[in-house]
């Protein structure tokens, strides 16, 4: 199998992404291998000699994505056996013509500290973990989304993600079965707070997948009471007109993203 | 100020990525703007809309980092008013020589489910809330890295992002005081493991900092405690042996990537 190495003088965050998203347009699988924080030229001629084993290895000429701002270790990563793409390079002269301004590229530019947005985000986090699954019902005021879901549908890990992606404070509410007695009903906590409501759902099978897991063979897990779970929420979130989406063909980024669209949220954090 | 607008038939967050590393090579302040899922034609034309009118209001042609494959669409967009950059297109030509293969684009590729890195990460993310702050100490087995550290330190934050970014299973464990009576001594739980053990530090001042808006004025927040537990941990780390890093002056995604490059950890989700 053919490498693909993302290098750094940084996290590398930005060669890897610019890389998959470069090669998941090919029907191709990759060895990726990625490398971050390359700060010297001896650190350089290591991951060289890396590149060249993985030549030799494999027969296949390996693909080096990087994006370095010093001139002498960019350099050397250059001369490198690999097919070498260094993708900021190629639009930096059409942006200065753009802006009028001339790059000033520094180290650790892009993912690094920035004292506003990361306080931003930790607080965020701490947002999500303490009103994790209806855990606290008095700070609602200050969330930025509610999302609200049975049992298992997606609302933790999302929540975790838009705090950490976005800085969005998301706080989560599970309907139970207790809430289902009847018909189930918005509890009142909720309605002070319906414009941030945003409703998870999933496919019942999937849900039992899931939940059996956890618990096999439980009342909990059963496709049964997996298929009645779900169909009272569907049904308040219709009746309600609480925005909703299904998760279960998305990812937690797609599913953060369309929340994120369509609640109209800004990101806290850049 | 200048708008730069990221344009996507998925999450955007290719686009985003890229913009952004991109524009912090410049000394330039801009009004970010994401536009995700862009399908049809008519919703790109709404798009072009927009990129007019902050044209107008600013006096200043927005930027437009875009990456949709639909022709139809991106053929909308790259008629907007903005200047528009395409990264992908730029370089699919030389990797299709470079590999040999024709590039087959498909929407919704990038960030879109994979349904096996799907479960390793929510999974992760279930590992890293129930083994947070030495809540469980019997999954040890379980883990890819402990994290340790003082109170406030970061280990929470990170062991998130490493399960949500990499799938990486990170349990969390703190040292209190009740631990540093005399000297702290590493508890038997953490030698059975200790080749997964990566320390946290941090600055006694921002510690304090932080304890202080939690607890103002307390003793947990004094400067004087958080010097004492910052010296006992440091101490521990050294003596043991265990690779640590002080993340006063680091992201959450730089001392994520640090932890997997010194611990030699491959992300789980691609």
């Amino acid at each position: 199998m053919r490498s693909s190495f993302y290098i750094s003088d940084g996290t590398a965050i930005t060669s890897e992404v610019f890389g998959h998203a470069l090669l998941s347009l090919f029907p191709v699988e990759f060895n990726h291998v990625t490398i971050p924080f390359i700060e010297t030229e001896e650190q350089a001629l290591e991951v060289n000699k890396k590149i060249s084993v993985s030549f030799q290895e494999t027969g296949l000429r390996p693909l080096v994505f990087h994006t370095i701002v010093n001139t002498d270790v960019r350099k050397v990563i250059a001369e490198s056996e690999g097919f070498n793409y260094n993708f900021l390079n190629q639009f930096v002269e059409p942006l200065e013509e753009a802006l009028g301004v001339s790059a000033k590229p520094e180290k650790h530019r892009t993912h690094s500290i920035h004292e506003k947005t990361y306080d931003i985000r930790i607080e965020a986090v701490n947002y999500a973990l303490s009103n994790d699954d209806g855990a606290n019902l008095k700070d609602y005021g200050e969330a930025d989304i509610i999302l609200t879901g049975v049992s298992r549908s997606g609302k933790t890990p999302t929540s975790l993600y838009l705090a950490l992606q976005y800085g969005i404070k998301a706080a989560n509410y599970p309907f139970t079965e207790d809430d289902m007695q009847d018909v189930l009903k918005l509890p009142p906590v909720l309605k002070h707070h319906k414009q941030k409501l945003f409703g998870l759902t999933i496919a019942a099978q999937r849900l039992h997948d899931i939940r059996n897991e956890r618990r096999a063979n439980s009342r909990y897990s059963s496709l049964q009471q997996c298929r009645m779970e779900l169909r009272e929420v569907e049904n308040l979130y219709r009746r309600e007109k609480i925005p909703f989406i299904d998760s279960t063909t998305f990812s937690i980024e797609e599913i953060s993203a369309k929340i994120m669209s369509q609640m109209q949220i800004q990101r806290r954090k850049y």
